[in-house]
């Protein structure tokens, strides 16, 4: 039988994805009609964006399973009229563009490029950086985003410890869990990166207090959420010099905007979320690979604990 | 019998240096007298760095060997009163600080990182990089540096093509050698590195000619040798836009003149030499263990070829 699959997300993305999206269900062997509208009831799958025109998930009777074509599910975890099983995506396109952008920006600060891109007085100060051996790295959240950054970094010889809010193991990295991991983790972080899914636990994370815990001269880099930080704090440990420098990609509003702070500071770099995104080819596989379990009853990949939120 | 080790080196490294060699020469179980100074007919070992104040190895009638401290030999091969064996520096923290170096800029400029890191306007330009799979990075010049950079940056995804003089075969690596070669290895080179020795086969490689070859707009980097480059080639190539961007760590003339157009172009990075340096300990392992090898009669490692200069 033939199922009906809604690409319900930005209409702005529905060129990149179509294609990509019937040869992937192509391949997976299934038999769908993949449109842009339905009448709800006759929908069997829904890919989704939390920024769809799709709230109420009732009328949709005979869905089957949710497919995120975001890794960020914050903004459907609550939505109670959901009851059917949601899926995050991990995308290894936009796991890799993470990887590139989290490596390329951990070298940026630990070998002190801004200072040779900008140098007004053409100064010549002959000074190597130390190696990458003598610079720890933090990474909070270190599902697959940051498990494939921090082998990466490892790699290149950082120290990389890596937190998350269960134990986990990793061959070569300090693992590290719970509340006194966090403390632990964040004492020992010359550049600590930032990779936690946004939950009610990790929202305002990086306050005062935490903030506090870095060695004096930290650098922040954050592509993760920008909900993870709390603002004001950031802004006083960055005028203070408690962190030396913040690279952050993703904000609470977005576009950052034009009034914000994080703008005029000297020691702040914006990047407009762009450390990584969903790639629609090597996503569409993800998604179709997931429709193939639903209907093959196997359990569905990256399915989301709606009470965890991630 | 005790050797005697001359250090004619700048006098500055001396403090650097002197406790990593004398335990490094202890770890090989050599006895050793080491210093800065000796009457030149004494000396069985010398420690040396093109800067010198030696130039005339004719009084050093002894003399058993020369042990390079820099990884460059361009300032000796061509001394002729050296006529004993000469090896240059191979050490595994100038490698790795080299490889943090390229790999670092390497992503910056596959990133697009400078138009975040100067953004006077604010402007919010959501477009994200391609994948490095996508940005084909050419090496010329494959020794130890060359393939130690190469490989990190396909482990990041990269396509490289790794250039030398001769052939050579490296997994996973476009390996292309001699002068058809280069043409090659110039075409697909989205971001062109220059980790050539110096020589009189190298000197001015870059020069109007070759970098033409390259694709319109391609990121040159040259952490190598300053003279690879035609400076008045590459001027032009940057004013054109035929090359987009050059980050230079090296030049003919260090610290770079005041006046130098490269000062000034807005589409030139200047790094002040750092892109990495001689470490004493490592490096010292690498001195003790080739006096080791000369005693007991075993070839040097990392041995010059003076007729090929490097």
């Amino acid at each position: 039988m033939t199922l009906n699959i809604l690409f319900a997300a930005a209409q702005a993305d529905w060129p990149d994805y179509e294609t990509p999206l019937r040869d992937a269900l192509k391949t997976e062997g299934l038999d769908a009609d993949l449109r842009t509208s339905f009448a709800p009831e006759l929908v069997d799958y829904m890919v989704y964006a939390p920024s769809s025109e799709v709230k109420d998930f009732a009328p949709y009777t005979r869905l089957k399973a949710v497919l995120n074509l975001w890794a960020g599910v914050e903004g459907v975890t609550g939505n109670e009229t959901l009851n059917v099983p949601l899926a995050r995506m991990v995308d290894p396109g936009l796991t890799q563009g993470m990887v590139e952008w989290v490596t390329g920006h951990v070298l940026r600060h630990h070998l002190g490029m801004d200072a040779h891109i900008v140098n007004l007085d053409h100064s010549w100060h002959h000074c190597a950086p130390p190696l990458a051996q003598d610079r720890p790295v933090t990474i909070l959240g270190y599902g697959a985003l940051g498990a494939a950054c921090g082998e990466m970094l490892r790699s290149l010889g950082f120290p990389v410890t890596g937190w998350s809010r269960r134990p986990g193991d990793a061959p070569g990295i300090r693992r590290l869990h719970g509340a006194d991991g966090l403390i632990q983790a964040l004492e020992t972080a010359e550049i600590l990166v930032l990779l936690l899914p946004l939950t009610g636990d990790t929202e305002n994370l990086l306050d005062a207090t935490s903030l506090a815990r870095l060695p004096k001269g930290a650098v922040l880099v954050n592509p993760g959420r920008g909900a993870l930080i709390d603002d004001g704090a950031l802004i006083d440990a960055l005028t203070s010099g408690q962190i030396s420098h913040a690279t952050l990609d993703v904000f609470r509003t977005e576009p950052l905007p034009k009034e914000h702070a994080f703008w005029s500071l000297p020691n702040v770099t914006v990047t407009p979320h762009v450390a990584s995104e969903t790639r629609p080819r090597t996503a569409a596989r993800t998604i179709a690979e997931n429709i193939r379990r639903a209907e093959d009853g196997q359990p569905l990949k990256h399915l989301v604990d709606r009470a965890r939120g991630y």
